[in-house]
């Protein structure tokens, strides 16, 4: 599982102590206090099986996304989501734009899928026209969006008219949204409402909502006979009932997305224009809560490692495709850890 | 999902109000008291990813179970290794003995595998000289043990030589032990550490520590290869935050295991017995926490129905392979629960 950032548990039993983590993005407000209340209450549910058809938990991301319970597919994290699509959409080749995400790549292989990737430019944007001509020979395009981990955004005009593209010859584009909701008014920049049968929307419960322990995810789609199929091999019972309560409870959080809100607006900001005074580094800028760095004196692991003697773990880049030893990732946090983040930084690129 | 039982929302989306659920076969001392009081202290854990891992649950298994941690490996629930299991293992055709829980056939088929039967005896026993016989052109046999829906238990001696036979022509043996902490002394009766690399044993915590909304189950085995082949392919952090504290505390809380050990023994026996006296009704001797029952003068269906009108729902067990539309299964509860339920049945065969 070398391809993921965030193994904390791997760092601690090498390192022998309790780091900070800056490599997974996690709302650093944490868990929804409501949510915990309302569990702490409802313990005794853990005894019964969750409702195999999970009608409640659809209705409350339905509404939550103002669009109808037939939409909605949910599943263990984003990630079973993620697999069961590659599974069952009729493709045979996936065409990822990249640097993103590894485990797109991993749900398409395993599903027998061959995969190519097309590059975004240098500065880390998407020309769209080229993507349309490189794209003639695959069924389907993914994009993350916000992208993980270069914190670009793709407006949803674009995303439209390349989605209209790709109906015209039948294809699909696949929309990891995963972190949508660190954008201010995201509700009008998803693509969630476009009723296109040929985009299907990826989310998760894991950032925005502090709950990456839970395992919850959805997808939305206006493909009927999609959702069917997908449902149709999916595993009973994937969503355990702590993230069927979740979902049914912290969407309607109206204090915490309200706080959520007002921290990454001011933070995400604050914190890229912190480190662009730092000489030795160039931050990327980003529309969401982690931000790509690239390092002008020193190499991703050295400088992780160095970070780690700072009792601070950052996400070593360096393994996403097209990026190279020039690049860690940080997430935004609070203002007291990323103050201490900066210092740490500061110390260590001396 | 009409395959299951335990569909106890569906029911109180029509029925309208809530039922004794006697149709899902759970521990009914219920979630564990120290696990809930240490859940409590640990919310927080739900803003971190799980181990990827899983290293200190993979321990608290192997220590519970006698074996080595890399016997282990975890899944988000039972189904999830079942089904990766099914994927992994290489084989053509599986033969299931049955009547039996439905789940091997869906988990084999949605890997290519062509499924066939071999019938328990009349009386539910298992002619293991007739199922060598049988198994000849197939490369997985899988028996539930004790079975589901029957309650019969088959002994690890016979286990034992079965598996042996297989052997020597290459082929597996997936035991399903999800109900053997039921039995009396059942460390003595799993075939946990007999060291055969063609067996494969399949677990869960759902039933013996009422926890199926948590989702955790896991399967032992001896073939390294065939578990490193199920780790590639499993989506990673399936297992959920409190599953995974579910099973590094509960495995050793001998207060609760000890007061299941003396609420089963006493109460099957009881309850069983009690059952007999019913006319009308022949219920079958069980070995664990569950009663299949042969209706003399009514259908299952109709039987189910009028049980609902007393607010007790019973498992319909006609959808089993082999039974037919004079079977229902109970579980077995506490006795206030029990009494009502017999108080019920008698009223419903009248």
């Amino acid at each position: 599982m070398e391809l993921h950032g965030g193994n904390i548990y791997k760092v601690k039993r090498e390192f022998g102590k309790e780091v900070l983590d800056y490599s997974s993005n996690i709302n650093p407000l944490g868990v929804p206090k409501k949510f915990k209340e309302i569990l702490i209450e409802n313990l005794d549910m853990l005894e019964r099986y969750p409702d195999v058809e999970y009608r409640d938990l659809k209705e409350a991301i339905a509404k939550y996304n103002g669009c109808e319970i037939e939409n909605i597919i949910v599943g263990n994290g984003a990630t079973e989501v993620l697999f069961l699509y590659m599974k069952k959409i009729e493709a045979e080749k996936i065409l990822i734009v990249g640097p993103t995400f590894a485990e797109y790549e991993r749900a398409a292989k395993s599903a027998g899928k061959i995969v190519e990737y097309f590059p975004y430019e240098k500065d880390f944007s998407l020309d769209f026209e080229k993507l349309k001509k490189a794209s003639s020979n695959f069924q389907v395009v993914v994009i993350c969006n916000p992208n993980n981990p270069t914190g670009k955004f793709q407006y949803k005009e674009k995303i439209l008219d390349f989605a209209l593209f790709l109906e015209k010859s039948g294809k699909n584009l696949f929309i990891d949204e995963a972190f949508i909701e660190f954008l201010e008014n995201w509700k009008e920049k998803s693509v969630r409402n476009l009723n296109l049968k040929n985009i299907f929307i990826l989310r998760a419960l894991t950032k925005y909502f502090a709950l990456p322990g839970v395992r919850l995810g959805y997808g939305i789609s206006f493909n009927k006979e999609l959702l069917n199929e997908m449902e149709r091999v999916r595993e009973p019972w994937s969503v355990n009932a702590v993230a069927e309560l979740a979902g049914r409870v912290i969407l309607e959080d109206i204090d915490y997305i309200k706080a959520t809100d007002s921290w990454i607006k001011e933070e995400k900001v604050w914190l890229y224009n912190e480190l662009k005074k730092i000489d030795k580094i160039v931050p990327e800028k980003t529309e969401t809560n982690f931000i790509l760095i690239k390092l002008l004196t020193m190499s991703s692991k050295e400088f992780r490692e160095r970070m780690l003697k700072e009792n601070i773990l950052v996400r070593d880049a360096s393994n996403f495709r097209f990026l190279d030893t020039t690049y860690i990732r940080v997430a935004v946090k609070d203002r007291e850890k990323n103050l201490k983040l900066l210092k740490a930084i500061e110390k260590v690129v001396k």
